[in-house]
């Protein structure tokens, strides 16, 4: 059963690691890495959110190899996973992308490391039952500032006190994991 | 508080697509994901395991550059996660080492996708109270069937009976995460 819930992996606007905001460069990896998790965990949809069109002319020739090209039949299950993906401009654009398909009461959910006053799981899975969630992913060091607006929630880092600078493949691993769980906990 | 638990990233013997049995290449962002995995979860070791020298040689060169080459001022996070990192030619010579540092009752337990009859988590963090684990992941398409032998047990897949071809990299994160837990629960 697909779950309502959906990821954003969002290249701009975001951090570089003095601090200014960048927008990043797409990385083949983490298009595949993040399929492939949100396959296995059901999810919905995963919005790809970037600015620079080179970079979705690159995510788009990259799907197709996989789904049409020679990658479909090399490696049906990398076909399979990005079924789910969706590119998109704007964080803005993927949240109203998700209300439209998943409903108005629908909710963004930002994560980050540095946000030590965010949800904690157990209210972040009590959410999840109540409301289509979109968790928001940064790439480079971190979503910027103007993303962390109050009318979106945030979620407290996955190892507080501790040193915590996981890719953010690892974290989103575990943020779903620690929502959705596995499969003789939930559907 | 460092804990008694680490892991092994095996190259070899390992399975390709096709089901043979190869030497899998390393890759530099295994090492960092992993090993700022291992950090965050206060492992004590990340071996990889490649019996190439010509390998071992590529992941010295990286370990410098962000040790004492110009990656340790530029990224300090990661030369701090690197400090786990061991590189052994077998699998055999990862578990001696680790039973030579964390006591003759440590214990390997393998993961894999396709081993379906595994040890459950519950289970498992009650093996990781009484023992000190080596984690063993496999790259490629897999540990080879020569390593699940009945001398280790294996550990149950993270998505039974669902759409399962998570990467390396988010298995284990999904895998530390589930055995160790966050902050709030565990020392």
């Amino acid at each position: 059963m697909i779950k309502p819930m959906a990821i954003a992996l969002v290249h701009h606007p975001v951090l570089d690691r003095r601090g200014d905001v960048v927008t990043s460069a797409v990385t083949n990896l983490d298009i595949h890495d993040l399929a492939r998790l949100a396959k296995t965990y059901n999810l919905a949809r995963f919005y790809l959110v970037t600015p620079a069109v080179e970079q979705q002319q690159l995510v788009a020739r990259i799907v197709h190899h996989w789904r049409e090209g020679a990658g479909a039949s090399y490696n049906p299950d990398r076909c399979q996973a990005l079924d789910c993906l969706h590119v998109t401009t704007t964080f803005d654009e993927a949240l109203r992308d998700w209300r439209a398909l998943a409903g108005p009461e629908a909710v963004a959910l930002l994560t980050g490391a540095r946000h030590r006053e965010g949800l904690d799981f157990p209210v972040a899975r009590g959410m999840a039952a109540q409301h289509p969630l979109l968790l928001v992913f940064g790439t480079g060091h971190g979503l910027a500032p103007a993303i962390y607006t109050p009318d979106h929630p945030c979620l407290a880092p996955v190892r507080a006190g501790h040193y915590n600078h996981l890719s953010v493949r690892t974290a989103a691993a575990i943020i779903l994991d620690r929502l959705i769980g596995d499969s003789s906990t939930l559907s």
